[in-house]
């Protein structure tokens, strides 16, 4: 029987989704807590390989498994013995050749930034504090410029042997009183592109780069003029549609 | 000079507001923190004493300090020297016989609750998990029982030599999508009050306790029906008003 859960992570401390040796990943974990439910070691496949940091509340998984019981009980049994950190937020049987990331048509990533004068405990984890003044109306011109089947070699390397092009659905940033999220969604994102684009957009927003020359960064695909890329306690995959 | 500080912190690991021997405090560290600026030790006093685990977004404190420079200066020496769970919000002087004990005349908390179907690491910290369906209309109607001067031994042990009569100015649930919220503000609060009265309040969401018998609770100052009380981590002091 083929698998399809939800998984949520906090991905502070963790060396990233995919399994290495260096560093505890969510794909480890996950794994380990498949391996002594089932009593077998279980391989499991994701939707997008977050980096180092990231955190998740909507990544999607799927693995083969022999299960008599119910998945009612699987989902119990999985997040009983996964750490705090981690948590299958839903779990279904899929179609036996379903992938998650070959089938995945759109990913929906979100950035969260805090903007008190000072840094704030409870904005520690899920926040980049940013405390100069941001002009969130320039900030927003900049990002409608992502909007559109766009070749964005600027802000991130696509894999070996593939092009930079994606189609991106929405990108917006919205304002809530000292709390500040930006929204994209894509067919498929380059590595750090998240991350390079929110901070060439911050510097729209801080006044160190005006739209024409973030819409020269894009259109002449000069990565050097993009980024610097923000960290990525900030970062989190929120979903994946199918 | 007398200065005036609001504090905020992530509770989670520290033995509560107080100095104590056998673990680490948000008063020992503030306190570390202001010796390694002044250069001498220095005493802090406080609205609130929060016990292990409650975390503060506005708690106050109160220290005379000799400092030359500017008060900036002194808030962001102390948020660079203080570790990443407690961060001062503002600072001010303040009159010579400011005392944030003595002369709060009220105190505002909030408990937060996470109502998902599963457990869900973005809200570990700062949030009770209840998965059982609430009827907060029911829990509403019983905090509405709370306002008022009264007595509320029932829910709480008053210091030693004084009587458990508090004035409580509003008590209210407020649900936004899977989040819950109860904020409570009072002239002052009983030991452990907040988490028994929300303790009784769930049992009332739950249908286990109807609301006259929550009355009943409250009136005949009956502490064996009251409580259990909630864990620490949902429990936030969100400010003191002078």
């Amino acid at each position: 029987m083929r698998v399809k859960a939800v998984v949520a992570y906090d991905g502070t401390g963790y060396g990233g989704y995919q399994i290495q040796k260096n560093a505890p990943t969510i794909q480890g974990e996950l794994e380990s807590a498949l391996a002594q439910l089932a009593g077998a070691s279980v391989r499991t496949l994701a939707a997008g390989r977050t980096d180092a940091g990231v955190h998740a509340v909507g990544q999607v998984i799927a693995f083969d498994l022999e299960w008599r019981h119910s998945l009612e009980g699987l989902q119990r049994g999985l997040n009983a013995v996964l750490p705090a950190q981690i948590s299958i937020l839903d779990l279904q049987e899929s179609a036996p050749g379903f992938h998650p990331r070959y089938d995945a048509r759109r990913r929906w990533y979100r950035y969260r930034i805090y903007r008190g004068a000072t840094r704030h405990p409870f904005y520690q984890r899920f926040y980049l504090h940013v405390s100069r003044s941001l002009s969130i109306v320039e900030m927003q011109a900049a990002a409608q410029m992502l909007v559109g089947r766009q070749d964005f070699y600027a802000f991130g390397s696509p894999p070996q042997g593939d092009n930079a092009i994606r189609e991106v659905f929405r990108a917006d940033w919205r304002e809530e009183e000292e709390l500040l999220r930006f929204d994209i969604e894509a067919d498929a994102f380059l590595f750090r592109m998240v991350r390079m684009l929110v901070g060439t957009l911050l510097r729209v927003g801080r006044g160190d780069l005006d739209t024409a020359s973030f819409a020269e960064i894009l259109r002449t695909r000069d990565r050097r003029r993009a980024g610097p890329a923000v960290p990525a306690s900030g970062l989190t995959l929120m979903g994946v549609t199918y």
